[in-house]
């Protein structure tokens, strides 16, 4: 069999081995269906079990309460960015509040402005976005249509550490980068959204979590894939779900409560494995610079750069020939990043960091 | 191995067993990447050889002119029945025309009067969508922003031979369930787009054709994933695209154009593989009957009653017991519908003809 890389892809990104191997086992035919889940009626009862088990995982996993519906979305978070806007700011006459918190808040926000009046709550760009918003920095209009954050910015590698207190005003939340990787308050949330494709499985498949009560507001003049009120009553399946994908999603978050034993368990030992590599940036006498501000420190995106271009490139190309993949920061930061979600085994994030300390004793 | 059933959903359908096969083998890692194509970042390498073989396989077997973007998209028809009128016809001041040929030519029709005016150039509701217009019945204003058709009509068993002359009016196709089983001239279209979930691919990716001069009309308040300019300037990367399924589009356009040889000789076995059914109709005397008119017969869905609901129930459990899956037909037509699209081997349609013909001797 071909050599499986530690890929340290900000997504998508690793799945659980588990999770991979019995896809690849039933990929021909589902064991007593004789149709292939790349082929199944989205209607059959065979899919209708997949699909409520994936939802029932969630809900247990989240510990989401009464009064939420999950629904499965295409289109990834960009396909919610616009969603929100339409569904819960147009022809409301309010604007929406966005903490730029990074990258993809202010993605968040630029994309809502098609649709209405949208405001900063906070932007941390003159700091480079190195860190998020401390909750007394949050200047939140009463009257705002929602609130929009972001949990976790994976190209600078920031992360909230609380849910901040949005007062009466819907707080909605772009989880896409943290979701299921550790326990979350979703009785907080009004909204609350993950593409999978980093901690929940492959690229085609986005989980919103949405209270009931939002329902109501969604215009009536909207096409139905763009409705959240149409897509949750058709409680997923009002058009042709991503059917693969949801099955993928059953089946790591079957993995998430089974072998890892929920999201407690799963948070430990996502602290177990950022730990080791902020370790090793904080003990190399500045040889290794971390972006973020170490209280706003990502246990899924750890940024980091090295002294000078060469030697990161040589860093990548050590890296590469240990099995370590994709470790290249994104163009706006630079130098390295490693993602390090739910599925990377420690087993990969202790080699990235044997070859972090090798490196820097040779180089500094 | 689990013996795979003859599956006659409508979609999701069964896929070449080469392609299944294929996708299987490599599903924990790519060959020479040790990454799965569930895991592998969009922006790299490896994925960029697969989409723009996916890309190029469907220009050489559509033979698809210069000056015609190809977009892989999300959300299935259904986003595209609302993009449509999204992009070119709300905010135009015009009216759409719809042909309403059926169940999904009424839905597009429905969906897109969110966006603005819809008008019917025709309507086969009174004759209970039994066949396509003729030429001469379609009633094209010559100021719609667009003409919108679905070239075959999956619930009703129905499909276009020859693509309606619009003028000058923009034809805009839901070519969603005949897509890539025949020979199309794409020259006609301004628009043309299909879910992959019939004959292209699983469920959770859609290929949309469209014409360079189109997306000068896509306005400038629309959320990205739903702006067809921002979708196709993006070259379908603007955001992390369903990879697995345009993953599997490619593997399924390599068997069409490699095992099948093309479009021309898909069409001939289509074509063999629905007079297969039909005659059994046809000679049954009466035992069953299509819903189509002959002329308007679908090569993709064949749609027949028996002379009951009792025998229609016995019907569909013998052929259970033979392995052959999903031919209940949709609830709006009732009775029994064989979905045969590419993937259908002509063996799966022989044992279905097989099981007509001796049941009609039996009963009738």
């Amino acid at each position: 069999m071909e050599k499986r890389a530690y890929n340290f892809s900000p997504g998508p990104a690793m799945l659980p081995l588990p999770a991979l191997e019995e896809a690849q086992r039933d990929l021909l035919a589902l064991p007593g269906v004789g149709i292939s889940i790349l082929e199944i009626s989205h209607r059959s009862k065979s899919f209708a079990a997949i699909i409520e088990q994936a939802e029932a995982n969630l809900r247990k996993l989240l510990r989401i309460p009464e009064g939420y519906h999950v629904v499965f979305f295409q289109g990834g978070a960009l396909l919610q960015f616009g969603m929100v806007a339409m569904n819960f700011l147009r022809g409301t006459g309010k604007s929406a509040d966005y903490v730029v918190s990074g990258s993809w808040g202010k993605k968040a926000m630029d994309e809502a402005a098609t649709q209405g009046q949208v405001r900063p709550a906070w932007d941390g760009k003159a700091e480079n976005f190195a860190r998020m918003p401390e909750e007394d920095e949050l200047q939140v209009d009463p009257t705002a249509a929602y609130l929009h954050m972001t949990s976790n910015e994976t190209i600078q590698g920031i992360q909230v550490r609380l849910t901040p207190n949005a007062g009466e005003v819907p707080l909605v939340c772009d989880a896409s980068s943290d979701f299921l990787s550790r326990p979350v308050p979703v009785e907080k949330y009004a909204v609350l959204y993950a593409c999978a494709q980093k901690n929940a499985g492959p690229a085609g498949v986005t989980v919103v979590i949405l209270r009931d009560d939002m329902l109501q507001k969604c215009p009536k003049d909207l096409p139905s894939l763009v409705s959240y009120r149409v897509m949750a009553e058709g409680k997923s399946l009002f058009n042709t779900p991503p059917v693969f994908a949801v099955y993928m999603v059953k089946l790591v978050t079957d993995w998430l409560l089974g072998t890892v034993g929920g999201l407690e368990k799963m948070n430990e030992i996502n602290r177990r494995k950022a730990q080791m590599l902020y370790e090793a940036i904080d003990r190399s006498q500045g040889f290794y610079r971390g972006h973020a501000e170490p209280w706003s420190r990502s246990l899924m995106n750890v940024t980091f750069r090295l002294p000078d271009a060469p030697l990161e490139e040589q860093f990548l190309k050590e890296a590469h020939q240990r099995g370590l993949a994709e470790l290249k920061g994104h163009r706006s930061v630079g130098g390295c990043r490693a993602s390090i979600y739910n599925a990377m085994p420690e087993e990969g994030v202790k080699t990235l960091r044997d070859l972090m300390l090798e490196f820097c004793d040779k180089h500094r």
